[in-house]
């Protein structure tokens, strides 16, 4: 079974309940996501936010709490998944640094043993089923021990959707390991540990694949690359955030795909919206979130 | 005045005359391309081959020259160049290092000043005309210098074909240069060179941009960045060879893109096909090469 959709994505979240979603800071920009969420999956929600004083308009799930500044909004919201009132954390008003120093606070329990990293799942016309690209959003320059750590944040995600099969392509310039080039080697390595079952057995993982040999089975049969991966990926771990960026916003810009992303590695989902997603990238993030938090339960 | 097309491409290269295609070794895989530019053309060619004896079965303004192994035929093919009966080469039946030794080779003129670099061009539906990314296809990991060559090899394209404007937006993941992301600040280095007259006085660089500001002028409105180069970019030049492979095989075969590839920096266009290139791209490598050649006259 994979997830042809995003529509598909909603269903499953539909079906998970009892989910409440910590928001730092009030966002304007991520309010029709959160109402469109409020409403189709009777989504619950509480802002933290040292401005508005609840006057924000949202639907009567939406809980609203004072707080002082920006960083005690950020606190309280990791603080309220970390105390078990709270299921998910999102990003709204407040900085980046700001949201991910509260997440990775002590005192508190949503800090995890790896590292975090962020999936971007897209749905384009082109492609038979959702896509993950991974990390085109936290990690700058991954090197092979956390290339690892990307990798298994990404497969707890399809694990949670309960893939029998997870297909990992490891994405570089060519499919043959050059010495000038360390993302093939990397590449050749993770497929190596996959085989020893580093992943796990329903993790497959392979590379070094250029981007038309995981995509399409037919590029991969031309070039003679034998791969089970090819044609069929349900993750591209791309070599850097530079090509993560760059790809997924190819995919959203130029393709029209629509898109969700997820930061992982975290004791719970965390949404970081970007300024330039749209009402319903945003809207998909946080559907994203409910599933994976349901499906993980 | 921009290209739009490739079609329009094809008919710069119609206006273009006495061209001659030396070929390196005959390739059963671009004899379809070669047959529709002798015949769409009226193209020349000369096939440099070990194997064949002649017997290749194409049209009459196609000539053949038997030689004794891969490397003599890659040799003719640069010194039919270098001495004046070819205009442009192409990589045929030969590996790739044999075929670039050749060009480089100091016995003959096809060696230029700088770096060679490669320039693919595409035509997507989303785009309104035809947008270069370059370096996907040779220089792995260039650092400013290198970065600056590419830069003026892919202008020298832009230039031959007489655009009043050539705009070239640097990608990186984000559009805030960032001490720990080195594209970002090659990207404001690059940016205050072209301010400075670096690239001569119709060409416009700028960056850091991200993908979708390059892409749209719209994303760039909703982020805050004021460029003239958000979303109509003529050349992206992407960080390395990896994003620049993602991002071009995402637009081929993603989003149904056309493409066509030259490499540029010798003293003659150079068409370096890749395997998985359909024969309608090849085609429109050939088509690239004729037109640079003409308007470079």
């Amino acid at each position: 079974m994979a997830i042809n959709s995003l529509q598909s994505l909603l269903d499953m979240a539909k079906k998970s309940e009892n989910q409440r979603v910590a928001v730092a800071g009030f966002d304007e920009e991520s309010k029709q996501a959160i109402e469109r969420a409020a409403n189709e999956l009777g989504l619950a929600f509480t802002v933290f936010d040292w401005r508005f004083h609840g006057e924000i308009g949202l639907p009567s799930q939406v809980e609203f709490v004072n707080c002082s500044s920006p960083e005690e909004s950020a606190f309280q919201a990791a603080k309220a998944v970390s105390n078990g009132h709270c299921s998910i954390v999102m990003k709204g008003f407040v900085s980046t640094s700001t949201f991910l120093k509260a997440i990775l606070d002590k005192s508190l329990s949503l800090r995890g043993k790896g590292l975090m990293s962020h999936l971007a799942l897209f749905e384009v016309p082109t492609y038979h089923k959702i896509i993950g690209v991974t990390d085109g959003g936290m990690i700058i320059a991954p090197d092979l021990e956390q290339k690892v750590q990307i990798i298994e944040n990404a497969v707890s995600f399809f694990d949670a959707m309960h893939y029998e099969q997870i297909k990992v392509a490891v994405l570089c310039a060519e499919e043959r390991p050059n010495p000038n080039m360390p993302c093939t080697l990397d590449a050749a390595v993770l497929r190596t540990m996959s085989e020893r079952g580093e992943f796990g057995k329903n993790v497959l993982v392979d590379g070094p694949l250029a981007f038309d040999l995981a995509f399409s089975a037919r590029a991969a049969q031309v070039k003679g690359v034998s791969s089970p991966v090819a044609g069929d990926a349900d993750v591209l771990l791309v070599p850097d955030i530079e090509a993560g960026n760059l790809l997924g916003k190819s995919f959203s810009f130029l393709c029209g795909g629509k898109m969700a992303g997820l930061v992982l590695g975290a004791n719970c989902p965390v949404i970081l919206p970007s300024r330039s997603d749209s009402d319903e990238n945003k809207f998909y993030s946080i559907v994203a979130a409910v599933a994976f938090t349901g499906g993980a339960q």
